[in-house]
C-alpha cells in the first residue's frame, strides 16, 4: 500500500521513515514538507498538490505539530484517503471529533496513534492486570526539556501542552493497561512566569493514582509507572519498555517490534479491516487537568 | 414516577421544585441536603440513607455544584436508579465518561441536562438552520457575576469554570442548533490576579463564529447569539428565548413550556424509553478553551 508522510522534521526522520522503509505493508510514495524531504521519494511542499499528483497514495500519515495538523487532516479526509495521526491527534478535542465525523462520512480509516502504547512491556502489563483491582499507583515522568526539545518555544506556549507533551505518553499507557477507566480528581500546574503552558504538573487520579510530571529533570531521566494491585505489584520502567512484577523483570519481550514499526503494522491492519482507532482518553485527561488545575507561577524558564 | 432531589440550594428551590410540583410525570418523594429541605417532603442529609429508605424512588436528580457531584452520581447509579444531572454534568470530562460507562453497565438512564437548550426559541432556531450553511456568527454573553452569583468564590476557583459557568449555556445552544459541528480554533482568557478561573474569555470557533463572554457586565445584561447563513440572518436573544429571522421576531413560541419543566418532561421520556442523553459537546469546547487558551492576568476581582 502506498503512503505519504506530511511534516518531515525530526520525528519523521528518526522514526517514521525508518519504520516505513522496513515495513512489509507500506511503500513511501511521497512527502510533503516546507523544507524536509527523503532521498528518492517524490517531494511536495503543498498537500493538495501531492494528493492530486498521487491518486495511488491511499493513506497519509501526519507528523505535523498539533496546531497546524487539523487543516491538513481535513484535506486528506476530503480527498478520501486514510489518515494516521501522530500523538496527540489534535490541538483540541472538538477538532478531533470533527475529524472522526468526517472520516466516518467518507468511509475511510482514521488512526490516532499513541506510540508509547507500543513499548515492549505494555501489552504484557495489560494482560497481567486484566481482572485485577488497582489499589494505588504512581506515575513519575521526569525528563529534560532542553535535551529532548531544544529551543522549541511552541511547546511552552498556549496550546503547546508543556509537560503534558511527554506526560500524555504516560497517560496513554495508563489508560491502555488499567482494567477500569480512570478519571482526574485534582491537578496542580506549575507555569513559568514567562510562559503559558506548565513545565511541571502533579495529578491526583481515581484508583488512588498520582502523577508527577516534570520537564526540568537534569541528569538521569525517569519514565516509570508503578501500580499496586490485590495480587501483587507491577512496574513499567523506561517509558513502558521494562516490565517488572513484584520486583522481578519479566522477560520474553525482546522480539516485539519497535514502537513505530508496530504503529504502521496496526495502521495496515485497520485499513485492511475497514476499521478505525480513535481513543481520546489520554487527551481527555490532559484537557481535564487544564480545566481543573490549580496554577502556580514558578521561575521564568529559558532554553 | 417517584423522584428525589439532591442539593436543595437556590437553583433547586427556584427551578427544580416548582417544575416537579407542576409535572404530570413526577412525584417528589425525598430530598437530600446538608441544610435545605422542601415542606412536606421526606428530608435526608445522607444520600445512601435516602436510597435505602426509598426503594420507591427510581430516579434521582442532582443539583449539586460540579465538584462534589461525581461521588453522589456514583452512589445513585450503583443503587440502580436513573440519574439526571444539572449542567455541567461533572467537573471533568473523564469523570462523566466513567458515569456513562456505569449507567450502561447498570442498565439505567443518564441525562446530562442543558437547561438553555429548552429556551423558547431554540427548537425553532434549529429547525430554521437545518440544511443551511453558517458563514459567520457571534455569541455575546455578558452578565454581572455579583448579581447572579453573589459571594460565590468557588465559581472563580480552580474547577469553578469562571465565566464559562454562564458561557457554557451559550455553547449548549450553539452546539444544539448548528447544522454542522463546530470546533475551537483559539481562545483568550482573562484571569483576575487573585483568582484561578477566567472572568472573561474570547473564543474563535470554526465556521467563523466568535464568542465574547464576560462576567463583569453591569447594567443591561446580554445573552445573544447571531448567525449569518447563505439564506438569511438568525438571532437568538435573551438566552435563547427570543428568535429573530432577518431582523423580525418569529412568534408562536409562547405555548412552549419553561426550561426546567421541559427538562423533566424529557427525563420522563428517556426513562420510559430506556434511553440516555449525554451530549458533552458544550463541555468539550470549554475544556478545549482551558487547554488552548492564552491567559492574561487582569485586575483582582472581589465580590
Amino acid at each position: 500500500m502506498r503512503i505519504a508522510l506530511v511534516g518531515i522534521g525530526k520525528i519523521a526522520l528518526d522514526q517514521h521513515v525508518p519504520a516505513l522503509a522496513d515495513s512489509p505493508d507500506w511503500d513511501l510514495a511521497a512527502t510533503v514538507s516546507r523544507s524536509g524531504s527523503v532521498p528518492g521519494v517524490d517531494a511536495f511542499t503543498d498537500i493538495d498538490a501531492m494528493l492530486k499528483a498521487h491518486p495511488d497514495v491511499g493513506t497519509v500519515s501526519l507528523c505535523l505539530p498539533p496546531v497546524p495538523r487539523f487543516d491538513a487532516a481535513v484535506q486528506v479526509l476530503r480527498a478520501g484517503r486514510h489518515l494516521m495521526l501522530e500523538k496527540p491527534p489534535g490541538a483540541t478535542l472538538s477538532e478531533v471529533h470533527v475529524l472522526a465525523d468526517l472520516a466516518r462520512a467518507q468511509g475511510v480509516t482514521i488512526f490516532a496513534s499513541w506510540h508509547s502504547r507500543m513499548a515492549h512491556g505494555v501489552a504484557a502489563a495489560k494482560a497481567w492486570l486484566a481482572g485485577k483491582t488497582v489499589h494505588k499507583g504512581r506515575i513519575i515522568w521526569r525528563e529534560d526539556i532542553r535535551k529532548w526539545h531544544p529551543g522549541q518555544d511552541w511547546i511552552l506556549a498556549a496550546g503547546g501542552m508543556g509537560v503534558f507533551d511527554p506526560g500524555i505518553n504516560a497517560l496513554s499507557i495508563l489508560t491502555e493497561i488499567l482494567p477500569a477507566p480512570v478519571h482526574l480528581r485534582t491537578a496542580e500546574l506549575d507555569v513559568p512566569a514567562n510562559r503559558q503552558a506548565p513545565i511541571a504538573a502533579r495529578l491526583n487520579l481515581s484508583q488512588d493514582i498520582t502523577a508527577d510530571l516534570d520537564f526540568r529533570q537534569e541528569g538521569p531521566q525517569t519514565w516509570d509507572i508503578e501500580l499496586q494491585t490485590d495480587a501483587g505489584h507491577l512496574a513499567l520502567r523506561m517509558g513502558g519498555n521494562l516490565l517488572e512484577v513484584d520486583g522481578t523483570r519479566v522477560d520474553g519481550q525482546d522480539s516485539i517490534m519497535g514502537e513505530y514499526p508496530a504503529l504502521y503494522a496496526r495502521m495496515a491492519g485497520l485499513v485492511r479491516d475497514g476499521a478505525s482507532d480513535l481513543d481520546l482518553a489520554p487527551m481527555v485527561l490532559v484537557a481535564d487537568a487544564f480545566t481543573l488545575g490549580q496554577r502556580t507561577t514558578v521561575d521564568p524558564f529559558d532554553f
